[in-house]
């Protein structure tokens, strides 16, 4: 099967990175192919970053559906844009964020988040409520760091989060941690051996969920909230994106 | 005060229409300057056809704070774009689907919503949840009509809104009624004066409920989730719109 | 247009300090009337206090209606009676605990309480699930002072109240400030400029989401919950009350 | 032990059924008195009645407390005054909707209740999310009959609430009905029997509920929300209301 | 009346001192028996221990209906097997968990529990959501002491267990207190003395309820989710339990 | 990886059904293994029978773990015994309903459930609070059938299903349909075809869930709620169970 995670941001060294893990955990079989868009941030943080992210984004995945993906991850832990890339694809899609939440739910009672910074907290919280998991999240936690930190050499971003994580297990009495950032993905290991409690990086999580979703042999429901956009006209700029 | 009221469509006729529902209601001292973006889709039915609306309505945004609008009423029922729009604003910005809902928590115990499209039902019904009022919101109906059916001359869209409203009154014992949709805007008088029961138009709640923001002499929190954009590149078509 | 703002308690102290934060917010069209029950509680301090200032307010509300009032304030955050003072109003009636919650759910994502005393927090945590705002509402805090100790000259009570906003802000991360008690709605601005928080004033807020709905041309619901009282006996020294 | 149930309107018809009622469940060495206040509505159907049924009903408990009852009722579905009884209450003081609800959670895992009119619907509705149990109440259905006719010679009242009862049980799939007023309280037994279903009466329940807290030995928490009124003045017509 | 108060664990000393406990409180004519399964762990900590106690608590139920029982008590606090208890007795059956839970709800506006072992903390969240009562409740905390600890001489549990009450009150501002643990029933009295506030024993609230209901003259629901077990066959070692 | 999927009753039929089903899902890779207790129910239909069905199945799961297993999927629709299973397993342990719900969290914004008897709809709803998933789902319905009839050679269950599907799709709006039973295992394929929504089958889910998290390399967090059973005396019957 052949699989398109998306960084939706636009540095290449991060999307590198995310393809790395989901290399790592992806079935011999699977093909993973990692792209970012051509235009919009360098990194999501907040909401006005994610709206110049989702229609790069969008673009990946019809280009994905035209070329018979079987499925998609959306490798940004807002979840940016996921609604939206429900609509134009019949192949399953998963955020990065829902997989790690429910992949939680299903090995503890209860989980912390760490994030990078203070004001992605509330954009999480968000997300706990809309899939049903904020009975399971104890805590969105940020380890004040920007995301581009994670990419810098030399930083102490990494110990920033192993800190966090600890304060997470210790203070939340969190079952399960789950790392924030798409651009953590390669701390996942390290911190679970430190900590001997399950540290799940949306990234890894989310390939094999969809994975699991294309082995089911099942696809977004068309009826309803996902059916496929309506044809209509769009102007300017964005004319070329309107849906036929 | 200067109010912007933005319809994320590029619709110029529904457009003049929300103009004309919120200069009806707006305070005299209230100025009421109605824009659309230039690029995007003709009507907002669904995630992917947001996603494009709003790069154009935070355009809109980000100049009205360069002019010095006190306010910002985003006019489109699913609230699209309003937390990016929060973030770059430090004037309030208030969406006409959460402006209906508080409304109407005002004036009765429950709500139900008349949308156009069945696609609708599932935003609407997670905006709810969103915003607290899943407990106010007895059901989110559909007169199964596109949006644009609502500017075409001729049309039965308007008597189809209609019969759905009495049906929500009738069972659903909804004590308020909703239009969920900006182009519904026109019928909020005739339904409320049909039924005895307040039939509440978003875009004309909104007006209302962002000129006592502004009188109030609030703005938007600027700590936390709406803190304003982080300076950073953006890259490709959109490097013009990168936060500074 | 003519809004009443009652305040539910009988110190005329506090109800011309509320009348002075009512108007400095109104509209200049809008003719602010203040009034105090002429029986009950000199403060509002738990439920059994609301007990007593309820049918005072009441009558207040009834000859308001007579009078042709457009609108009413309820100026207590225990919103003491609301629903009693919707039955036999038909303009529009608000609490300063909504009113200030639902504003902040339009300012910020999350916000916390500051009141008097620890008895409140209890009726405010129960008014928070009632409207829908417990997922904003971070934590009530109480000040651990008396409700008239903010009326007397020479007390710390502003102060008291200044150090439990500043721990809402920072142990909390509430991105808005609600002051839960019109007695502290002289705090408002002055607590908003030293903390660059928005911090919010039930009454200014009350008064001016009443004139938005008087604006809107909408009334209260008179189907179902808030239909008017069934003309009846009432007995007693109420006899005089009984609804016609 | 000494109970003192309380029917908050002033129809002595009514207060005698619900005695009636009373000792019917009561224990042997339990003695129910039962009064009405002398003074307000011949009724409660809604919140302006209750608002007048509640001062009458604080001074049964004043007076009690005083002559050392060891718990109380308040017999109207509504629950009206509650909270404020247990804050001038040691002794237990259990409202009947919610001793009808605890009852209906520990019987089936769902219930509907049989309201009189429809105007009720909504303020139980909210007692049921105060008392999380929401999650229980399938639905709140209306016999669309006034209170006093369950008291009328002739009336087809029961009949209707029979009719609706069977619906609940037919349509909803509840396990467990609640009659949702005071008034009903002599045909539980009747429609049990007829529907072999748990019908329960809320004066019976809060009997059977006082009498078990009276004889566990516990006594309303005096921390925090219900804790003593403060003694302060009140003025006017309520001057001798005042806590000491 | 004849009330069967089981200890589903197979410690004698424990079922002895429930027994004890529940006397204490029962009404004069109630009959107490108290029986632990011949089969199981000798303490219930998790939901493995629960698995094996619960067939031979089930065995002791089917018995007491046989036996005429009016009613049955599950003395551990994570009320295990309580719904399969249910659909074999007509009889009410109470678990002491929901027992000490709603009991609190009716005596404050929340509470915090006092359990065993943190392993315990994740169970108990999970039936206060269950049961509505995870708005009322504060916090679940552990006392970090062994369920048999309570059993022992010289053991210092009763101490953490009061210690954990104390920062309880102090720090959660919970109004009641819940034992969290049968093995605790004998320190509700001599806490609720130190602390001044309600500390309740679910085995001794679930005496009185179960009491109450059997008062009441109502029984569990059998349509729906509590109707009898289908007859069946069952094999192997279980052969003998199956439904007739 | 070595997946064993356990029936929990003992039903061979059943057994060899929901074998074929898991295979025809599995990776290539996976080897997988389906058994039965050897003491318990033939079905299970409602608490009662779970009770017994849990023992056998503990059994096969500490078997499984001592045979080095990679993961398990309990096969019944109630999660019978899911977190007792998740205690003495460190390899992910997923039943099947909850499998189903976070699958077709991915796929859609709503869901119903259709599954045998009447009596198993409280036990559905009550694990979709658990996992969160009652916003998602809109209802649980019943095909009224027994658990066997999907067994029986010339039954006209698979048509009740179907029809009770198309009910689901036409008058819930769900987007999509879970089967609530292990017995209708083969029938989901069929029923995608014939209505063109996903139709979701616990098992085929539940095994690729498990092989995803296997493949991502988590285990059941062993801190907290799901941490080994405590090694301490079981008496009677039960002794050769105890944890060591």
């Amino acid at each position: 099967m052949k699989i398109l995670v998306i960084n939706p941001n636009t540095t290449g060294s991060m999307t590198e990175k995310i393809g790395v893990a989901a290399r790592a955990v992806a079935n011999p079989t699977t093909e993973i192919v990692t792209l970012n868009p051509n235009k919009g941030p360098v990194s999501i943080e907040g909401h006005y970053d994610g709206a110049y992210a989702v229609p790069g984004m969008l673009e990946l995945v019809r280009q994905g559906e035209a070329e018979g993906y079987d499925g998609y991850v959306i490798a940004c832990f807002d979840d940016t844009g996921l609604d939206a890339a429900r609509e134009v694809a019949r192949s399953p899609v998963i955020g990065i964020c829902e997989a790690a939440m429910y992949t939680a739910a299903m090995l503890g009672t209860s989980f912390s988040v760490v994030t990078t910074l203070p004001r992605s907290i509330g954009i999480i919280e968000q997300l706990a409520m809309k899939y049903g998991m904020e009975r399971f999240c104890r805590k969105v936690r940020s380890a004040e760091i920007p995301v581009l930190a994670l990419e810098a050499v030399g930083s102490d971003a990494a110990c920033r989060v192993r800190d966090e994580v600890k304060n997470a297990i210790a203070q939340d009495r969190a079952e399960c941690i789950l790392l924030g950032c798409a651009g953590m993905t390669d701390l996942a290991q390290w911190l679970s051996s430190e900590t001997g409690v399950p540290v799940i990086d949306g990234v890894a999580a989310a390939v094999k969920l969809v994975e699991a979703l294309v082995g089911l042999g099942v696809t977004t429901s068309k009826v309803g909230s996902y059916s496929f956009p309506l044809p209509k006209p769009y102007i300017g700029d964005f004319a070329q994106f309107q849906p036929q």
